[in-house]
Formats: structure tokens, C-alpha cells, sequence
């Protein structure tokens, strides 16, 4: 059993900064999420892609504000259990909490929160009927280390921002890109498409408009992907990798089965301390709603410090909160 | 006259990033502040200090993160009116308002945006007869540029935590530095006090505890400070400086006579938009109240989002506001 004041659900960019707002008020935090690694969507989906509307951010590639913001909270010594999806949550008698993990793992605390970004992420997959067994074998379903794909042949397919960006992104570090696309319009940016056409005029990729995939083949591995026209006239090319780039599915997962109010798969917080309906547990970040609500990371972070003033209450019951500044009284540790 | 989309009264942190988060709405702003730079209170009392708690800032010292955040509302041209306070407001016909100050700059504009902070700032003083006569002589109320000291003789005078912080700054940089304070113990944070003992143990730097102040004296400029213990015995010390930390009196001001709901001097707003109860008014930052309200920096960014999302509709009323993140769109300026 790992123990703790505060479990924090979700190790994204409020996760992460919880710990600090946390930490101020000593109080420890352990964090469960999913993923592999920290970092939410910012690492699992676009690492590489800069983020402007963190303040005081000209500019900021979304990896290195995470490794900032771990750095950031290094000295609370924040613990992790990662890759692993939260099933259960057990009230125990005094009102603390025991959370329980898909492998076993159990963690008690005062104080739940939950910062688990849009949820549990699920790539949506197109139907053709080899292409599970070809996962990891050559089909990926999102772009984790472009160098991956280095002097390979890659086929993307989708119309959206991810399939727009990772075709111009990938168009210098792979052999040979294509983008298939069922339409003959883009989704995304219409800046990006433009930088498509272009890459696709001057030979740079090859793009393959109102296509739609059929299936894909290999023995081992994956070695082609089939598109038809809308004549069904077949295409067959060869492909060390194929990306389709359909979106992802964010799910609730277990939690939503926990009580909370939901209103369209976000819970429902009051914005005085962004707490649930239910005693000790807290929703922050891109899983909330609210009146005026926006999914930003900045917003999110504004969350987590009213919540953490909030928590104390339920680790610390018996002493008065005094609200002090960084900058008066710098970083006190455990 | 000036005429912009927004005016925002107050340069400080949240004001420049209220520029921002307007500017991606494609909306202009005007800034206008009673210190004669922007950055407020992080510029004008502290450029120094490090701050912890802005996300993704392990540690920055105020003044990087003032150069930080104009370097990001750079795309949007901002425009400033600096050195002069805001005196009146003229409401229009058609809605919009006329910002007045003090040197008669008016500002058309359809939006108003309070950013404040905690007011207009005048130091407290302590009563000496002599003391005004050598402001800018040799008394100064705030630490603007610690390298003026730079080998003078200084004398504090003050116990809470600017007396502290300074004097455990400038003991390594004046010539002497000297702390008077009226009681034997600080207001201060307590591991600040440890350091000013430490220092006055150790003979870099003379304490004179249970100590008033009776007055100051020289000629052209500051020559003398006259200190006096409870029996009334005189000290009179060579000073190069003189620099009393009694705090800063935030006063709001003008703007407490606008009609506008005030809560102990802050500015009541609602959670959704952090507009006023009046129309086309705004307060955001350390100078709005809400509950649950935490004077930070990083919540006053949050609210300057919220505004702007709500302030769109003064701006273009026939237009239809669709959320765009900066990740996916970039900064798109005008």
C-alpha cells in the first residue's frame, strides 16, 4: 500500500503543477496516470509542437514545459505510478480514500484529485481488416519519436491538424511520405494544408486525395497499404510504416462510474475550490466544467492553487492555513 | 485620442497578459499605468527577487518574467500610457468609454479592463519632521537598483519582511548597513530574522533593536539619522541613505468612485468572465475579490482568459466566437 496525502489522478501539466501548489502547503502528493510517462497529451501526442499561450512563454515546445514543471517540483519529491489505469476508488471509515489501480496497485489518501486532462485516451482506428494485427509491427497509431521514422517509408492517413503536421513534419526525416485523405479538402489548418499542396507540387511527399483505405498487408511486418479511388480502382504502395491519424477518443473510463456529477463527459465543479460533489475529491484541469470554463493549461493551473488551499483542510485538520508568498518566503520542503 | 478595443488600466503581469489572450481574439489593447515602466509591483518593488510559483518557472526573478511576457505580446502591438493615473471614466452613447487621466490622455475604447493590482502604491512613512525635505537626497521608500548602494553607508529602518530582505541583500553590497526597528522582535518571516541576527552576531551589519526613530538631518542631501531607545537616550548615525520599509498603502483610488460593487477594497466580480457589476467593465488580478480568491499571479493569467472570451462580444458584436488553441493555430496578429 503506497500512502500519501494527496493522490492525484493524471500526470499532465495540472497533475504535475498540483504537486507544486501541493508542496507549498506540505502536503505530499502521489500521481497515477495511465501513460507510460509524464506529461499527459503534451508528451504522448505533440512533444515537439510549441505552445504559445503559456504565460511568460514567448514560445515553449509542450516537452520542455513538462520537463520544466518537473523540475519545478522536484524538491516536494512527488512519487508515480505510471502505466497504469485508475479502476476503483474505496472510502475508508475516517473519509480518507484508497485508489485502486488495473494492476492492483493501492494507494491511500486524504484527498483525491483528479487532473486526468480529457480522459483515457483511445486512438480511433479505421476499419480494415488486417490492421490490428499489425500493431507495433508497423501501424502507429500516434507519432512518439519522429526519428522512428527516419529513411523509412512512412504512409500517413487523415485530413486533421496531426495528419497535416506530421506529413510536413515528417517530410525531412523520412525516405518517402504519403498522406492519403478520403476528401479532397483538409480539416485542419488551412495553413498547413497549404504547406501539403506545396510539399506535394515540388515532388517533396506524395499526396493522395478522395482515396479511401482498403486494407493493409505484410507477413511479419507491415510491407503495404491499399487505397481505392472513388472509382474503386486499387492502390497498392509499399510502406515500412503506416500512421493513421484519426483522432483520439478520450474516454471517462472507471470514474465515471463513481458518483460525480457529469455533464458531457467532464465533471461538474463549483469554482470556489474546484471540488466535486463528493467530500475530498477535487476535479482540475481539462476533465472539469464550470460556467466560462476553457480548456487551457493555464486555466488549469489557477485550479490546482484553489484546490490545494482547499485540500489542507482535510490533511492537516487541526492547523490554520496561512497563505504565503513564493517570493516572501521561497520553497519550504518536507 | 487614443482609440483601442480594450484599455487596461494597470501594466503589471496580468495586465500585459490580458494583451495576449485579447490579441488572439484579435482584439487591441491600450494600457495605461501610474509607474512610469510596466510590470507593476514584480518592476517596481521587487525586479530582483525570484519567484517560484509561476508554472513551468522552477525559479524567475520578476523582472525576466515582465521582459518574458513582453516579448510574447509583441505580435499584438500593444500601446502604453505610462506615468499617469487613471482619474476618470466617461461612458458613451453607444456603450463604449472614455478613460481620463491625470494629464488628460483620454482613451476611447469598448471595453474596460481593471488590472490594478493592489492599487496605487504610496509608501508608508513615519512621521519626522526633516523627512520629506530629503526624499530623492537620500530617502528613498523603495530598493529600486541595489548597485546605487553599491559601498554607501545605508540605514533600514523597518521589521517586516522588506526590512529583513534587504538588509540581507545590500549587507553584502553597501559600504554598512544598519537595521533600526522600534520592537525587539520581527514581523518578518522567522528564517529571515535567523539571517539578520546571524549577520549582526557575525559584525556584517549593526542592529539596533527597540529603537525609534526621531529624525534625520544633513544639508543639501541626507548626512544624519537620529534614533532614540526607550530611555530616550539619542543615537545619531552617518548615513549615505536612508531607507524606511514601513510597507506600501494600496489605494485603489479614483476607481473606488465609479459605482463599481467594492469588498475591503477589491473589486467584486463573478467567477464566469470576471466582469464587474457594471457593463463592459472588468477587474482582474490582485485588485478583483471572488470567493475563493487567491492573490497570485498565475490566477490573475486565468481570469485575464476568461475576460477576453467574454469581452469578444463589446468588440464584435456581430461575430460569432470560436475557441482556437495557440498549439494547433498558432498567433495569428492583426
Amino acid at each position: 500500500m503506497i500512502t500519501t496525502d494527496i493522490c492525484i489522478i493524471g500526470a499532465g501539466p495540472v497533475g504535475l503543477f498540483a504537486v507544486f501548489e501541493a508542496g507549498l502547503l506540505k502536503m505530499r502528493c502521489h500521481l497515477i496516470d495511465v501513460l507510460p510517462q509524464v506529461g499527459g497529451q503534451l508528451s504522448e501526442i505533440y512533444p515537439h509542437k510549441p505552445i504559445y499561450d503559456i504565460p511568460g512563454y514567448p514560445t515553449i515546445r509542450a516537452q520542455e514545459l513538462i520537463d520544466n514543471q518537473m523540475k519545478q517540483i522536484e524538491p516536494f519529491n512527488p512519487t508515480f505510478t505510471l502505466g497504469e489505469r485508475v479502476e476503483g476508488l474505496e472510502r475508508q471509515e475516517d473519509g480518507s480514500y484508497v485508489v485502486v489501480s488495473s494492476e492492483g496497485t493501492r494507494i491511500h489518501c486524504q484527498v483525491v484529485v483528479i487532473a486526468g486532462g480529457l480522459g483515457c485516451f483511445e486512438p480511433r482506428k479505421p476499419e480494415l481488416a488486417n490492421l490490428v494485427k499489425y500493431e507495433r509491427k508497423g501501424v502507429d497509431y500516434m507519432v512518439r519519436n519522429p526519428e522512428t521514422y527516419r529513411d523509412k517509408k512512412i504512409i500517413i492517413a487523415g485530413g486533421g491538424d496531426s495528419a497535416l503536421d506530421w506529413t510536413i513534419y515528417l517530410a525531412d526525416i523520412a525516405k518517402e511520405v504519403t498522406l492519403i485523405h478520403r476528401s479532397d479538402s483538409f480539416r485542419g489548418a488551412p495553413d498547413s494544408a497549404e504547406k501539403v499542396y506545396h510539399l506535394a507540387q515540388k515532388g517533396a511527399i506524395n499526396l493522395l486525395l478522395s482515396h479511401n483505405l482498403a486494407d493493409v498487408h505484410g507477413s511479419d511486418s507491415l510491407s503495404h497499404v491499399i487505397a481505392v479511388n472513388k472509382q474503386k480502382e486499387e492502390v497498392k504502395m509499399e510502406a515500412d510504416y503506416f500512421i493513421p491519424l484519426f483522432g483520439l477518443t478520450p474516454k471517462l473510463g472507471p470514474i465515471a462510474d463513481w458518483g460525480l456529477n457529469i455533464d458531457k463527459s467532464a465533471i461538474v465543479v463549483n469554482t470556489v475550490d474546484y471540488s466535486t460533489n463528493i467530500e475530498r475529491i477535487y476535479a482540475i484541469g481539462d476533465i472539469n466544467t464550470y460556467p466560462g470554463k476553457l480548456k487551457l493549461i493555464l486555466c488549469g493551473y489557477h485550479e490546482a492553487a484553489l484546490m490545494a488551499q482547499s485540500a489542507f483542510k482535510y490533511v492537516y485538520p487541526d492547523q490554520k492555513l496561512s497563505f504565503k508568498y513564493t517570493t516572501v518566503n521561497g520553497i519550504n520542503t518536507f
